[in-house]
C-alpha cells in the first residue's frame, strides 16, 4: 500500500512506538507508506526506563503508538515518557495512539472510595502533554468525554463485520449479547447484518471479585441458530465461554465469538480451546502471540484502521467517515500472515 | 424531622437555590433542620439575570440547589451565576446540587462533530468555581468521570424500591427494561426485588431525530405478569408508552412505570394518560406541576435523599452508604402532600 | 463585495452560526465571499439543545457567530455547545464572535455577594474551548482583560460617525452623554465630529432595582442645539428617553439618539416612539425585528465590521487599524434593505 | 486598639510585609493587636532578592502587605517571592494585600499591541500562589474581574468623607470631577455629602504620551463655590493642578483636593505647592515621606481600613459592610502623628 | 512510641499504603501511634490493578505511602490510583509519601529529545490530585521545584550521621565522594563529622549506556585513612564498588559505604559482597529483602523519619527543623529487628 | 552574515527586545539577517512601565530578548509586559530569550520557608503567556524541568572552548573547579580539552549570608600548572579571586578565569583587577560596560549562539546539535569590537 500523505514544508508526520508491540506500529507505518522514527528505549537495573528519539521531532505532528498489554503499567508509563520527551523536544502536536486503552473498564465508581481509573489514564496522558487520544472501541463510549480535547474513537466494527459476512452464512444466524451491558452494540450488529434476531445472556456480575461473573439464562430464542456472540474484549474468557456452553445447552447450532480486544489473560486460551466455539475472531489491538493462536482463531490486523485514522488526523480529514469502513486505499487484511 | 448537623465555630452550612423549583430546596433545607439563605434573583428586561445573596457566605460550605427544568438553559445559567457569586464572596467550598443534571443524555458522540454536552456542563460548573457536584441517577454512571473532583452520585433506587415493595404484590411480577441500554439497571431491580424474572423491549433508536424511537418486540416472557418497567427518566413518554402497549399486546396483566426523572415534556401527559399503565411512580427531581399529576401518578420527594447527601458531605460521612437506603432520621415521604 | 481571503493548503476558514440571528451571520459570510458551514441545530422536548456540523471542521480556523438576544441564556448556551463540538472535532482555532456580548453590563461588584457575570461569560467560553473572543463595543473596555487570551474588541464608532456625518448638519450640534459613566465616549465623539461642545445628564442610578434610574439635570449648555445623545446600548430606553425629554425641556432644538446595541427590551419601542427624538441610529448587533423598526429609526448592518475583523484575524492582519474605519473593500451599508 | 480576632487551634493569622513600607504593615498589625512575623529580606549584589520567614507559617492564613511604591517593579517582585515562599511552606491561604495596586491604570488596550498590565499583575500573583487579593480603590472597579477568585475591594471613601465632613463647611461646596472618567465617583461623593452640586472639567487625554493631559473647560457651575476635587490618585499632579487653576479662573472660592493614592511622582510636590489648593487630603496607601508633606497636606493612615478588611476575611465576616464605614473598634486616625 | 497527634473534630489523619512495601507503612503508622486504613488492592488478570479504601476518608488529611521499588512502574501507578480514589472520595488533603522517588535521577536532559522523567512523575501525581509530596534525599535538591506546591524534602542525613558516629572511630577518617556530582553532600558530611578531610573519585559517566561509569583516580589524600564513602543511592553498586577498590589500591585503611537508598539492583549484592568494604549502611526507603542483607550491612528504618514528617505536616509544625535530627519522642532505630 | 531563514506565507519571525541591553538583541537579529521590530517602551513617573509594538505581530513566531541585568526586577517585569502584549496581539508562539536567567541560583530551598525563585520566574513567564524559554548555561541543568514546556538550554561551552584552545597553550594546563558544585562541568572541560588533569577548591558556603564563601584548600595537584578556573558566572568575584590566590599560593604558574555570565557586581572589578589572573574570559549574556572591561578581560558575544538557537526553533531544526558548536554560517566572534 502506498502513502497518500499530503505534506507541506511546514508539516511533518512522525510515528513512534514503545517496546510493547513494535510490529503493530511498524505495520501501521507501513500502511502509511512511512517508517517509524528511530527510538532508543531500555530499562535501568531498578526497573526505571529510558527513552530517546534519535532524530529531530521539532515541529512535527507526532503519533505515539503503544499496545497496553502485559506488563500494562510499564507500557503505559513508557508511553507517558515518550509524550514528555516529545513535548520537551517541541513537537507541534502529540497524539497518543492506544488501540486498546488500558483500564478502560474502570470507567465509573461501583462503590465508594474507588478510583475512576479510566479517567485517570486520560488525565495522565494530558499531564504528560498529549493533545489528542486515538483509540479503538472503548469499553464505554462515554469515555470520550474523559479527555479535555479531541478523542478519535475508532471502531473495528466495519472490519469485523466485513470478515463475518465473508466467513459464514447468516441465514440462520442470531446475534447474542453475552451481558446486559453489551446489548446496544449487539443491536447495532444485528442491524448491520441485515436485521438478524437478537438474544442476550442474563446474569449478575459481582463487583467485589475480579474477573468473575455468574450466568443465569438466555432471554431470546437461540435454538438451532448460528449464534454470533459479540463483545468488546475477551479477557479471561470466563463469561464468554460460559455463554457458549449456555447457548449450546439451549440448542444453538453453532457459536461464533467476535471481539475487538483479545486480551486472552490467565486461563483464557484453555477455556476457549475447550468451550466448543466454532470460530473466534479478534483484532490485534494487543499482541496475540503465536502460542495463543488456536486453530479456530482468526486475528485481524488493526494497523489499516490505525493508519486510516492517523492519515485523517494528519490531513485534516474526517475520522467519523471511518464508521462506514476503511478508505479504498487502506483495506483490512491479515498483514502478518 | 430535626437537624443533626455537627457544626463547629469554623464550619457553617449554607443552602441556596435559584428560581427553578424553590419548593424542592426548601424541603431539602427543612429535612436538614435549617433554612435557605435569602437570595435576590430577577431578570433584566433583555433576559439577563441578576443574583445576590443578602447575607454573608464567607467561609461557609455552600450547596446550590437548582432543578434543571424548562427553561433549562436559563436555570443552568442562573446556577452558574450563583456559583460565581459564591466564589467571589469567599465561600469555603461550593457544591452544585442538580438532582436532574441537564444534558446528561448527551454523554458521547454518536456521530462526528457533535458536542459532548454532558461533559461541557460539568466543565462550565468547574469554570464557574464549583468544587463538587451532587446529582441523582445520571443517564450513564460514567459521567462521574466527567468532573475533575468529587461527584456525589446519589441514586433514588432505594426510595423507589421501598415504594414499589409497599404498593403492589410482587408474586407474579417481572422487571422489564424498555430499552437495551437500561437492562443492567433492570437486572439490579430484579435482584433487589428478590430475584424477579427479567424481560426487555428490543428496538432501534434513530439518533438523527430527537425524542424518537421505534419499538420492535419483547425478548423475555411477560404473559400474565405484573410488569414493572424501569427507566431513568420519562421525557416525552413515547418510548415507555409504546412499551406499555407492547406489553399489553403480549398479554401482560398489568404495567407499572417507575422512573427517577419525570421530565414529562410535550405530549408526555397525554400519552401517559391513555397508555393503560396501572401506576406511574416518579421522583420530583424536576417539578411536576399539579396539572400534570395524573390520578394514577405518584410523585415522591427527592428532598430527603438530597438532605442525606448534603449532611454526609458536610459532616464528612460516607455518601456511598446511602446506596442501601436513607438514614433512619431522614425518611422518604411525600412531603408536599 | 468579493472575498480577498488569503488561503493556503494548510489554512481553512469556517464560519458557523447558531439559531439566534442567522441573517447576521449570513451577511457576514457574504461580506467575506464565503458561505456558512451547514449546521444542524434543534431543541429536544425538555429544552435541551442539539447541534452538529454536517461537514468536516478538522484543522480549520472556525468563527462561531451568535447574537446574544432574547432568550439570551439559551443562545449563549447554544454557542457554548458549538464551541465544544468544534473543539472535539479538532478545529485548529476557535473564535467566538458575539457582536453584543451578553451580561457585559455586570462587569463589577456593586455590592457584596454579587457575581461578576461578564467575567463568568468569558470563563464559560474559555472552558468550552474558545481561543479568542471577538465583540463590538463592550460596556467597559476593561472587560478585554477578562479573557486569558486575545480579545478583538471592535468598535462601531467609525460606522456610526460616518452615518451621522452624512445625515445631519453639525453646525449647531452638541454631543450629550446620558449618564456620568459615558462621558469619556462622548468626548471621543465630540472630538471626532470636529470638536463639538459637550454636555451630560446628571443622575443617580439605584443599583438595587433593575432598569431604573432617576435623572436630575443637565450639566453643560444645550439650548437651541441639535443634541446627539450617544450611548453603548438602548435597552428599555427609560434613561435615554428621559434624557430626550430633559433636553427638550432645556430648550434643545432636536435630539438624535445613537447607540451600538439596540436591545429594545420591554417598553422600549413605546417609549422611543413617543419621546420626541428626531432620529434613532442603531447597529444590528442583535436583531431588530420589523415590528420594532420605527419610521425614524435607522439600523445599520454590523456584518461588514465583523467581516473585516474576521478577515484580519484569519489573514494575520491588524485589527486595531479598524479603529479608523473599515477597509475600502468592505464598506458599511444597510445590507438587508 | 485591641485585637478582637477569633482564633481556634486550627486557625492562625500571619501578617508579613516586604521592605517597601514596613511602617504601614506594622500599623496594620497593630490595629489587629498582633505583630508582623519576622522576615529576612535582602538584595544580592546583582539586584536579585532573597526572602525568608524565620518562623513557621504552615497551616496559617497569611496576609502579605506591600506598598507598590518606587521602585515599584522591585517591590511587586519581592511580594511575589513572599507568596511563593508561603505556598511552598504550606500556608493554608495566602492573601496579597496591595493597598495601591501597581499598574492598575493599564486596565485595557487603548491601541493594538499593548499589554493589559493590570490583568498581568493579577495573573502573576495567581501564578505565584495567591488565593485572594485585597486592595483599595482600584482605578476601575472592573479590575475585580481580573482575578479568578475573591478580590476584597476596599474603599477609602468612608474615611475620606469622614475627614472632609469634619474639616470644612459644606454649605457652599460643589464636588468637581477633574476628568470625564471620574464623574461617577464624584456623583457618589455629592450624594454622600448631602446632595451637593456637581461639575466636571472637560478635557482630552492623549494616550500616546505618558502623564499628559490637556484641560479645556468646566461643565457645571463653580463660581463662588468651595470646590472639592475628587480623584482616585495624584501621580504627577499635572491634571489636578491644572484643574485647580481652571476652577480659580472660573471664580471658585476655594479648592480642596481629595484622593486615595498619593503617588506624588516627579514634579508633583512642586506643582501642588504652587497650585493654590486650600488643602490636599490623601491616604498613605504608598508612603508619603516627610519631605513631601506640604503644610496644607493631610495624610490619613490606611492601616485601620486594612486591619478591618483582614479581620473580616480571617473571621469570615462581611467585607462589603465596610462600605458604610469602619467598625467601631477600628477607627481611622492619623496613626503616625 | 506513643502518638502525640493533635486532632480536632474537624481534623482526621488517614495513612494508607499500596502493596509495594506494607511493612514500611505499618512501621510509620506505628511510630504515629495509629494504624493503616484498610485498603483492598489486587490485580486483574491482564495486569490492571484495582484499589479501594474500605472505610470513609471524606474530609481527612490522607498520606499515601508507597516504596518505589521493583516493579517500579506498577507501584507508581498503584499510588496514582490511590490518589485518584482519595480525590474522588473527598479527602481534604492528599500527600504522596515516596521515601525513594522513582526516576529522580532523570532530572534533566543530557541530550536532545529525552524526557525529564523526574518532572513527569511530579506532574503525574499532581494530575491525579496530590496536594503535596513528601520524599527523602532526592537525587538533586532542585527537584523540589518540579512540583507546583509544597514538597517536604526530608533528609536521612541526621539518622545516618548518628549511626556512623556511634559505630566507628572518626580519628583517622576521611569523607570520600564517589563522584564529582556528590562532593557538595560530602562536604556537608565532613563538616557535620567535625571537619574531616575530604577526597573524591574523578571519573566520566557515559550517558548513553545505563548503569555504567568509568573511574579514573582519586583527588585528595586517602592513604591509611578510614574512608567513609557517601552517596545518595546504591543501585547496581558498580561505581561504588570500583570506588572501594580504588581506595584500597591507594592505601586506604578501611572503607565504609553509606547511602540513603539501597536499590541493590542486578549484580549489586554480588559486587558488594566481594568489594572489601568494612560496612554498608543503608535506609530502608525501598525494601531490602532478607536474602540481600549481607553480614556487614546495616539497614536503618526510615519509618521514624517519615512519621516525624507526617506529624509535622498534620499538626502544622515545621518540617525543616528535622534537618537537625528527629524529635525526642520519635527516634531512629532498627524497628524490624 | 546572511540570513538563511526558511519562511512560508504562513510563518513570520519577529524579534523584539526590551531596554536592558538592546545592542545584544540587535546583534542577534543581525546574525539572523533581520531587524528588531520597532517597540515603544518608557517609564511612567511612578516607575510603572509601558510597552507597545508599533507593527503587527499577529500570527508571528515571536522571540523576546532581554538581558536580566541590573535593575534586574525591572527588566524581568518589562519582559513580562512584552509577553503579555504579544499574547493579546495574537502572536502564534512566544519564546522568552533570557541569555542569563535571573534568579537561577535560587533553584532549591536551603532552609524552610524560602521561595524557589528560579521556579517562580519560569512560572511568571508561563502565566504571562510564554510558550518556550531559551537561555544559556543555567545554574543547574535541572531547572529545565521548572517549565511545563520546551526549554532550549543553550551552552556557551563550545564558544568558550574554542576561544581557550586558540588563546593559550594547554600542554601544562589543569582545569580547576572553584567549588564542589562545579566539578562535573570541570570534568567536561577537562575531557573536551583533551583529557587535562583536574583539581578543585574545597570550601563551605554559608547560606545565611549573601555573596559570601570561605575557601579551605585545594584537592588535586596544581603546582607549576597553567590553571583554567571554570565557573558558570562571576558575580562579586569573591570566591573566584580567592581561588586565584589560593592557586598561586599553591604554586600555580598562571590562572585563567572562564565563565559564561559576567555579572561583575559590586566589588567584582576591583577584585578581578588585583587578583593576579592571567586572563578573564566571559560571554556578554549581560552587558559588560566599557568601564568594567579590564585590559586582560575578553568578552565574547552571545549573539551568534542566540541566533543559532532562534534559527533552529524557527526552522524546526535541532537545538541539541549546537552542543557540538555553532553552524558554519553562524560563527562566534567579537561582534562589537
Amino acid at each position: 500500500m502506498s502513502a497518500i500523505l499530503v505534506g507541506t514544508p511546514d508539516k511533518r508526520l512522525v510515528v513512534v512506538t514503545g517496546r510493547a508491540y513494535p510490529e503493530q506500529a511498524q505495520a501501521t507505518a507501513g500502511c502509511l507508506g512511512t517508517q517509524l522514527l528511530d527510538t532508543t528505549a531500555y530499562d535501568f537495573a531498578n526497573g526505571e526506563m529510558y527513552v530517546r528519539f534519535t532524530r529531530p521531532v521539532r515541529g512535527a505532528d507526532a503519533f505515539v503508538i503503544q499496545a497496553h498489554t502485559d506488563p500494562i503499567n510499564t507500557w503505559i508509563m513508557e508511553q507517558l515518557l515518550m509524550v514528555d520527551a516529545l513535548k520537551r523536544a517541541s513537537a507541534r502536536s502529540i497524539t497518543v495512539v492506544a488501540p486498546f486503552l488500558g483500564y478502560s473498564r474502570q470507567d465509573k465508581k461501583h462503590q465508594g472510595r474507588e478510583p475512576i481509573t479510566a479517567r485517570l489514564v486520560f488525565d495522565l496522558f494530558h499531564a504528560a502533554g498529549a493533545d489528542r487520544i486515538m483509540t479503538v472501541d472503548l469499553h464505554a463510549s462515554q469515555e470520550q468525554g474523559f479527555f479535555d480535547g479531541p478523542v478519535d474513537h475508532l471502531t473495528a466494527m466495519p472490519v469485523l463485520l466485513d470478515y463475518v459476512r465473508g466467513s459464514m452464512s447468516l441465514a440462520e444466524a442470531t446475534v447474542v449479547s453475552p451481558d446486559a451491558g453489551r446489548i446496544r452494540v449487539s443491536e447495532q450488529w444485528a442491524a448491520k447484518l441485515g436485521g438478524l434476531p437478537l438474544a442476550f445472556i442474563h446474569k449478575t456480575r459481582d463487583t467485589t471479585r475480579p474477573n468473575h461473573a455468574e450466568a443465569h439464562g438466555i432471554i431470546g430464542d437461540v435454538e438451532a441458530r448460528d449464534c454470533i456472540v459479540v463483545d468488546d474484549m475477551i479477557d479471561t474468557a470466563g463469561t464468554i465461554c460460559e455463554a457458549v456452553r449456555t447457548l449450546h445447552d439451549a440448542g444453538a447450532k453453532s457459536v461464533t465469538l467476535v471481539a475487538t480486544h483479545g486480551l486472552l489473560s490467565g486461563p483464557a486460551i484453555e477455556r476457549l480451546a475447550s468451550c466448543g466455539a466454532r470460530e473466534i475472531v479478534l483484532m490485534d489491538t494487543v499482541p496475540v502471540p503465536q502460542e495463543k493462536r488456536l486453530p479456530n482463531m482468526t486475528v485481524l490486523s488493526v494497523a489499516p484502521l490505525l493508519a486510516a485514522g492517523i492519515r485523517s488526523v494528519f490531513e485534516s480529514g474526517s475520522v467519523s467517515t471511518l464508521l462506514d469502513g476503511l478508505p479504498s486505499d487502506i483495506r483490512p487484511r491479515n498483514i502478518y500472515a
